[in-house]
């Protein structure tokens, strides 16, 4: 009979063995994201331990497989590449100074991807993950909607988490999000949010308003402030990002066109151009499909355009754009 | 050491072995949502030969066992009961001609049944349930949160399928639901209709509006007839259904407040008293612990009104209320 | 941006819209075994109706499509082919009964097929599945690994069912198998059967041998009779064969090479030739690698020539072979 | 209507919030292994920067929540308890060199635990592990088959790893078990280990056995220095031994009466009592049911009772027994 062989169907490679890299290669491998998952890593003695570590688990989660370490054509032929290389934010330091030296990786960095997998879709995780995604556009000249960023994705995932505890409904009957910035400008929309089908501002415990302004602003500083929060206790975040990122990943594998809060760069949406940042946006099997422009208030559409502009000031210092 | 003994946590309680009691059961199985699911059904050769059906394929489901036949005790210490038992749906014949014969099986069944499980969650999926919610309610003396029927969950599920198939998009993007009677006069609330946060008039593929009022009335067509359509081609409907009753028990069993339109006793939401109809609500441990009052405009303030009006005529003529 | 579309990543096609057929499809779509399931039959009222309610429980399962009818067309570019189509096996008829009109359907029926999906792999599940595994391979020329049935992968899960249930544990934690014919020849391998790492006769509950020579002698039978007392309280089986025929289908799409006794033509393992029957086989993307050679004690050796000889006689009788 | 309310089903606690614990935690959240799952850990800040973290993701998966932080109540009422805490293994250190401060921690952790929950089954994760099962086991009175440790489940899942890559099969065809200490002494029962059924040394690809003794030679100094491995890569092993822990967390809580090298107390199981260590077990609601006795070789048997005089002087050393 035929020789004993297998043929990956899909193939997940991931760039940073850190804990980012790693949470979301633990995840991808759990949810079964894709049949090969493959780690690249500078420090090839950490990416090594890593894939032996991971792999040890895979008698529990299914008939996948993890490869990789310190040489790059690991990467070859992925399907997806999500990018969490780079320095991590430390406590005190904004996300947007970082952003410098991981530019500079980048430009070393996404030719050498390229040559190992043409085709991929692009996701960056790396922080300041809007600037990145411009910088990554720029570098390799590929079709913005093939290189993306995971956006607030993850932010709009804490926010739902606390409107869903106070409301006490299930996180995914609270629709709301998170939009512009991955960073300090970012907001949440109030205007159009809902729990179920009831507006936010409407839902009622025992005939008593929950969500009063003081507690709709209280909610946006916490999201806000939530990945401060979570390095001042542990040095870094990676589990939920971990989650966010292969949500996304199954996104593209599954071909959904499901709407995520990511960022790609944006072309005239709400009057703005050039820089990327997050509004939901259609992902599916090919990246972003498209990103959508939804109803937002005076205040709102007021932010956005602050959001765009922290992000302008940002890339003009990095040179970028 | 200890005996052998297995201590089942959840059990899932289901009374009918038809078409859609066995897809239900077999759905359960297949995603796990009790550890163990008990089928009774008079028809006791019937029972006996699907539950062996169904237990031979326990091997690739998990740790859960299937038991059952034509003994109501199989159902003894259930945690939720979905009641399936009744006639079928024949084709030409509307949902509210079966309504006499099933009131009438109710009347010996749910005694019976209280005695095996007095502390279950009754979900009722025999048609026509908004009025075998309300006879079933009167017949225990539960208090109404503890026995509602699957409502328009089911019909909620086309009308996403059918706007998601128009938007291109993933049918969790698409939040739209239809309400009152699991019947002719139900009707999608389209003034609150959402693609993602998009409102659905305003969803655009290349410049051009999708949901014409055309489509929508369309859709709403397709969704009112689709079970005359299934039934029609295979003489009943049974695989949705089966779906959309575990989706249910899940939120029970995972205590999980979430937000679906489940068919309960009314008591002045929207005006409305003394009739079960479906409306976005929160289902979980305890079974429907609110039902939600969400903006409607004047046509559909009208059409809940005619839905009501429409069961309450049934409701007289059977002589429930 | 780009144009919004989907492409399908895995192609599931299911021949027969059948009891079997269907409860294959359903359970795919709940396990998300593939992105996309295709059902044909030329039944195409049945079909479409079919296809119809099972999408309507989209909604429920994952970011799959169900689509198909009476247009062979449906199943095109497929990557693995389930066959199900055929007369059903009725109370008192013996599985080879139904051979010669069965063979003249795929007469017809797998130049069709190959047409539409000429890479795919094809298992067979419609009865005598073993005799139509030899005469699809001479149809179609297809490579034997290429084409095969589901030979004992459902009564194998029928005797671990058994066994677990009087040693009390858990059914993956059972190693045995049935090997040979899929029908009234197959027997159990109990030589070489364990629980967990204990050979099965030296399995004690309490200090006493649970499985002696009559308990042995009374599951055999018990395996062997099954699909007869299920037909006869039911009219036909079709949810284990469902789970079990998409067990064998996940092995393929995600290249696996698990162990499953599936049924393909033999090349002269434990020296039988020229006959399909079942034997543990390594089952990974490209369909069967291997069928093992595993040990045997004298009477099952025996055994195993004899279901040989059956099946060779039944093909006589047909003219295959 | 009822108050909104949330009753956990199944609470699964974790004591310790190091790497171990998190990523236990987070395996359990994403395979929803428990309705809630609540950390404890006396670092107060890490703990509760790791349940935010944890909770942040939570969108994702599933109706469970994550509790926890710097007070053991957190773990009150908890049905299982995975006990993480303690020193880490440094580099060079062996697995017993750790037992001294880590008994001292279980003499003032075991009595606090044991008031939060009085019918937890308890699951030892902490180094080294069967030498601190003897210890907790003491120090509660509790009955031996409700504290026992992951022993070499994880060991397991390495060697089938090995096996299964050199055998081109799926890891669940791969039928091998460690058993023995969880440290240098351990090793793999190879005369009963199989392949699907195939005994592992008549294993052949090509006409070649693949098997020699040169290889499984091999195999058992991988699988017995892996830890050490990792560890010297990245300073700790976490991500399999989070599976791991996990899997047999799930055995319990599903009552599967699953069979696993867990390592509990013995009571004269191949002549040995006295000490704790692995051997095949089943595992289900109320812990350790049985710990099974399998054929072992004459060298094998004379292994395991080396295992345990190994453990033996460990436990004199310390003072435990
Ligand atoms: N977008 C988000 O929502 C989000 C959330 C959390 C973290 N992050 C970001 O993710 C990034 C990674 O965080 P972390 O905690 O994993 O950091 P980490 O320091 O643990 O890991 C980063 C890894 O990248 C590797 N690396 C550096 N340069 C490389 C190169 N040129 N090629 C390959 N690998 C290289 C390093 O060796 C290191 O192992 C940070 O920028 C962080 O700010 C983003
Ligand atoms: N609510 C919905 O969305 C929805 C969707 C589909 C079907 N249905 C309804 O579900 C019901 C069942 O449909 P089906 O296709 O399974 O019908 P079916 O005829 O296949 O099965 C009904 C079963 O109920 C049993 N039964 C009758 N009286 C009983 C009693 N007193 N105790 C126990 N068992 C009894 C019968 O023996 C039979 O096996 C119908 O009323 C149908 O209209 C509802
Ligand atoms: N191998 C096993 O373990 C196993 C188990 C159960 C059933 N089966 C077999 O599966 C087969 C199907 O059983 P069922 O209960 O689904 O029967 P069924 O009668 O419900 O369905 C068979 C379907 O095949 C269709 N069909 C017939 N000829 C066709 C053709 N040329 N092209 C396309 N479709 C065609 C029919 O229209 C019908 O819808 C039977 O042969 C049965 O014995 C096998
Ligand atoms: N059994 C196995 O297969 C296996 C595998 C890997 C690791 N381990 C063991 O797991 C243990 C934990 O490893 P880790 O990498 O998570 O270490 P870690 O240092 O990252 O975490 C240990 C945590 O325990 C906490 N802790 C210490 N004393 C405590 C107490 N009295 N109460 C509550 N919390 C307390 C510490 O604050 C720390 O956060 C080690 O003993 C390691 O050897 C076992």
């Amino acid at each position: 009979m035929a020789n004993i062989t297998t043929r990956p169907v899909t193939k997940l490679g991931i760039v940073g063995a850190g804990s980012v890299g790693t949470a979301l290669a633990y995840a991808a491998l759990i949810r079964d994201a894709a049949r090969q998952v493959a780690i690249y890593d500078i420090d090839s003695a950490r990416a090594e331990a890593e894939v032996l570590d991971l792999s040890h688990g895979t008698q529990f989660t299914g008939a996948n497989t993890v490869t990789g370490g310190g040489n790059i054509d690991a990467l070859a032929g992925a399907d997806v590449i999500v990018i969490t290389a780079g320095a991590r934010q430390k406590p005190g330091q904004t996300r947007l100074d970082l952003a410098a030296a991981n530019v500079r990786i980048l430009e070393s960095l996404m030719p050498a991807l390229m040559e190992q997998a043409p085709e991929a879709v692009y996701i960056l995780v790396t922080n300041p993950c809007d600037v990145l995604t411009v910088a990554a556009q720029k570098i390799t000249g590929l079709p913005s909607n093939r290189i993306f960023s995971s956006g607030t994705v993850l932010d709009t995932s804490r926010l739902r988490l606390l409107v869903a505890q106070s409301a006490h409904v299930l996180m995914s009957s609270v629709h709301a999000t998170i939009i512009g910035e991955h960073g300090d400008s970012e907001f949440p929309v109030w205007s159009s949010a809902t729990i179920g089908p009831v507006p936010i501002r409407e839902w009622q415990i025992s005939g008593r308003q929950v969500f009063t302004d003081e507690l709709l602003a209280a909610i946006t500083d916490d999201v806000v402030n939530a990945a401060y929060k979570v390095i001042a206790g542990k040095g870094a975040t990676n589990y939920a990002i971990g989650l966010a990122g292969v949500r996304i990943v199954e996104a593209v594998f599954q071909a959904q066109n499901a709407v995520l809060p990511v960022s790609a760069l944006l072309r005239g949406e709400h009057g703005i151009s050039g820089v990327a940042l997050s509004l939901p946006s259609i992902v599916g099997s090919g990246g972003v499909y498209k990103m959508l422009e939804m109803p937002l208030d005076d205040g709102e559409q007021q932010a956005l355009q602050n959001s765009a502009e922290t992000l302008r000031n940002t890339m003009q210092n990095l040179g970028i754009g």
